[in-house]
């Protein structure tokens, strides 16, 4: 590890802002600035291609995670495809023939667009946003507030995972998941019931070929991208298992790697930006020992 | 093609704002509100896939894309490959070895980052941004400017095409090019030369396999993705050129575009964005006749 003035100073509490890089941040983090990736809110998405990783966010949308863990216990998922990759906006997977049977699960709930923002601990960014009057984290999620109607949301950034709906806001259940693959989507903030994101294995998504039909889907059932099955981690036997780490959100040592990307530090950058856009901070993850 | 109450307005010119879609505003749209696709800043990049076709912005890069072309004629791209594409940031194609000769063209040139507002016809958006003063359009593309310095620069959109750059500003000159292939980065606003931007065929590069090593280079010279060639559409006989048609970003009609984007009319958005971000807006793109 480089030691550098910074992480010494990080050590002391000190509270000069340091111009650090995200590797000095990182370099400098405690222990307890990680959190565990819950196996209870952690879905493994099995493709051909390899693991894919979702974290559930239950405290944005109870309802739906709830759903979704019946429909992967009793293993709707399995056999289904990605059916859909469109350019710059989502890959989706989902029941091509709507003919699966949802066994215990609801095929659709009340939207959890939004929720309210009472007993939600908002870690707030300090830089403007185009879409919403506040933005930030929540338990390592993106995130928006408003203080005038007492909501709050997840934000659209890329590798967020939300619920495909009709146009009755209230005719989901989370058979139909998305992933965004390309420049948020803001305009889905709360029109869209969000409930995590993709912590692990993005490209395997990300890089999938585009579909050609409209909305980009795809045209041919031979396209689609078989899912092997998704499972909860714990539904896994521990060996089978890929324990994961997250830098937590509401701490000093994330304040200080936001800032490091806010004004990049290193050699290379001419113009530091000033500001930060609440999806363009990255939110790190790593192997646990 | 179907007949709106908006299109009709449109077409009387009616300054009411009227809740088109994006579909009524194009179905609407005269010839004059096209332009073609000019020979000499279209660069075809073909690829075992496919075509992939760049506009070339040499109003706000003129030395830069007059080196480009230079290398292009010269046949300097032929061959290479695409050596990096990392998740979420960017595609980038060169010579892996660095020892392709130049010809005419030169290693390096002054950097481009920004330019003079000065004489340059800024279509402003009304939406506020995080990281510059002024956001827009000019002749097509997306754009950035700052009053308090007159200076106005092309952003870091998802499709855009920069010039990869060591350390030094002035290090640069074209021979390393990469394209945005996820949210933008725009901490990478006037920090780096942008020459233009991907108008059809993103999908080739967007759903590559993503490099393994640092920086998501690809670590294997059997991974690299090659290049048939590059051409200017203007080195390339009539019958084989691909004529498009782009979208003006300076008439009403554009406007209406923007702002049936900016509040989404159909039925299935529940709660309109109110506000839109540059980067966000579609640059619609059609086959000429």
């Amino acid at each position: 590890m480089r030691i550098s003035i910074c992480s010494v100073l990080m050590a002391l509490a000190s509270p000069i802002v340091c111009a650090q890089t995200m590797q000095d941040v990182l370099e400098a983090s405690k222990p307890s600035d990680w959190r565990e990736l819950q196996p209870e809110n952690a879905l493994y998405l099995e493709l051909e291609s390899g693991r894919v990783i979702i974290e559930l966010a239950p405290e944005f949308a109870p309802r739906h995670v709830e759903n979704i863990r019946t429909l992967v216990r009793e293993r709707y998922f399995d056999g289904l495809a990605i059916i859909r990759v469109q350019d710059n906006f989502v890959a989706q997977w989902g029941d091509a023939e709507g003919h699966k049977p949802l066994g215990t699960a609801k095929k659709a709930l009340t939207a959890e667009f939004t929720r309210s923002a009472k007993g939600l601990a908002f870690t707030k960014l300090p830089d403007p946003d185009t879409y919403a009057p506040e933005i930030g984290f929540v338990s390592g999620f993106p995130a928006a507030r408003d203080r005038a109607d007492g909501t709050a949301w997840l934000t659209h950034c890329y590798g967020m995972v939300g619920v495909g709906r009709d146009t009755d806001a209230d005719s989901a259940g989370g058979t139909e998941l998305y992933v965004v693959i390309g420049h948020a989507p803001r305009q889905l903030d709360r029109n869209i019931t969000v409930v995590g994101r993709v912590v692990h294995g993005m490209e395997h998504l990300s890089s999938l070929p585009r579909g050609t039909g409209a909305l980009g889907f795809y045209e041919k059932a031979e396209q689609h991208v078989p899912i092997r099955q998704i499972r909860l981690a714990s539904e896994v036997p521990a060996s089978e298992r890929t324990p994961l780490e997250l830098l937590r959100t509401d701490t000093p040592t994330f304040e200080a790697l936001v800032e490091s990307r806010r004004n990049r530090r290193d050699e290379w950058y001419k113009v530091p930006a000033g500001r930060i856009d609440v999806c363009s901070v990255p939110l790190p993850v790593r192997a646990r020992d």
